[in-house]
């Protein structure tokens, strides 16, 4: 079939995809066309516009190093990145349901789930409940803890936080050539769900900007900053896995990430306190601060 | 804002190019925003089928080359290049109308335009009519001739033809390593609007199927072939120029051209000759083809 209009050049393109033995590659691939297509026509894209769109695609993919991923970045600051995330929770939420409750009514919901970010690191060490995670990094001291339960709220013992943050600049260690991991650990909660542990009070900080995201944000006058948090990948057996962050109340740009990824159950007050004592019976000799929080998570259908 | 929802979540990010100082781009890329989070929502993306993606995108521009553009075959292959060239057509005919006839009504229709592709190379060398432009270029050799005119028919003396194609086998100089030009030229009609030049008959061949767009191609299960063609890129001073291919009727893939480039009125019947002496008097000790056609600009509008 040789298409003679715009309509019939989309039925084309659709219809190649008759051939694609996988149906779920084929259904991805007719939405894509055709919203592709669909987009193309209502804009009227102009040849210059579409060679513009094809130059700054292509610095995309090629500004992409093995410390650097600036597609993930890309959707992460068009709202795609955390519309699947949202939609991978919603998922997770119908499949779930506590074994043996038939009403599969939860006490609490399942804490919300945002953006993994591009400084995930595998292989964090793993350290005991009340250890320095963050020893000789810049940042101002904070005392987390807090409980993993399910979405009844029982405690749930052995679970596993896979924590990691910037410094209180606002500096990743992955961005720092050769360097080494801080502010990283893996803790596992105790025997009655407990989790604490001392890093540093995390700042904003702006995702980089000198590619094609940032011109993309500066052609739409958007500040590239993402408000101060703290990431946590929490999981436990038989329990739906949440990739999250804790969020500085009240830390600038709270109300405009630049990737969305602030959900308002997940902003937590960090309390300051004078030098001495603190709750894990540490002698602090300056001010810290501390930031407490109960993750839940959504038992899996046996 | 903080979006708790999908729905607040797309209204979040079309919000923000409120700021957009360009109000062409923030139409872009609202268009661009509504279709993306469309496409995530419809298909309910799942977070294993988005990596894949932003890994194809990535691996996609990191194919490119300084004589390859893995993105442009990407965009070709999915229809969009040649949705673009569709509506860059219908807005030049919106535009034009010949000067003087208030009527604006054509006595033929422009000629229609197709996909540019990745080979174009600018600055091919400037021939006089009747020249060779492939010598030594495998092929079967082939006399090309034909008018340039207006869309009332009205010769065009000194419009420009730049040219270029693959040899007979299927293949480009810019896809050999070290080449230099072949089978490209840039010639200009006589008085009379009339081109005649020789070179070969142009063979189907595939795009390069060792990168991104092949693994998508074989995913669907179609074949990466162009049916043969010769490019020509037609213009003259006050006419809207035009960048097409003629194809060879009858060649392999006439009806399937991976690029969705063909037009029914860009098939020409190449008409096979014994050796002999050929229409401009040029002596043939081999057979030869011959294929005619004539080229018609819209006027631009004064």
């Amino acid at each position: 079939m040789t298409p003679s209009n715009e309509d019939e050049l989309t039925q084309a393109a659709l219809q190649r995809l008759d051939g694609a033995p996988d149906p779920r590659f084929a259904q991805i691939m007719r939405s894509l066309i055709t919203h592709l297509h669909a987009f193309v026509r209502e804009v009227d894209l102009r040849p210059e516009e579409w060679m513009a769109g094809i130059e700054f695609l292509t610095a995309t993919g090629q500004t992409c190093t093995d410390k650097r991923q600036e597609f993930i970045l890309l959707s992460d600051t068009l709202g795609a990145s955390m519309m699947v995330v949202m939609l991978d929770q919603l998922r997770a939420s119908g499949r779930g349901g506590p074994p043996g409750r038939p009403d599969g009514r939860s006490v609490t919901p399942a804490t919300e789930a945002t953006v993994q970010g591009p400084y995930y690191w595998a292989g964090a060490p793993e350290l005991p409940c009340g250890a320095d995670i963050a020893p000789g990094t810049p940042g101002e001291p904070t005392f987390y803890s807090g409980r993993v339960t399910d979405t009844q709220g029982q405690p749930l013992a052995g679970a596993l936080l896979d924590i990691w943050s910037g410094d209180g600049e606002g500096v990743y260690d992955m961005q720092v050539e050769g360097a080494g991991m801080s502010a990283r650990a893996r803790i596992r909660t105790d025997a009655e769900g407990r989790y604490w542990f001392w890093s540093i009070k995390p700042s904003y900080y702006p995702v980089p900007v000198d590619g094609p995201v940032g011109r993309m944000l500066a052609g739409i006058r958007h500040h590239p900053n993402r408000p101060g948090h703290i990431h946590m990948m929490v999981s436990a057996p038989a329990h739906a896995p949440v990739t999250t962050h804790l969020f500085v109340a009240g830390t600038p740009y709270i109300d405009s990430d630049v990737v969305y990824g602030v959900r308002p159950s997940l902003i937590v007050a960090f309390e300051p306190h004078p030098a001495g004592r603190a709750p894990d019976g540490r002698v602090m000799d300056q001010p810290y601060w501390s930031a407490h929080y109960d993750f839940h998570l959504q038992p899996t259908a046996a």
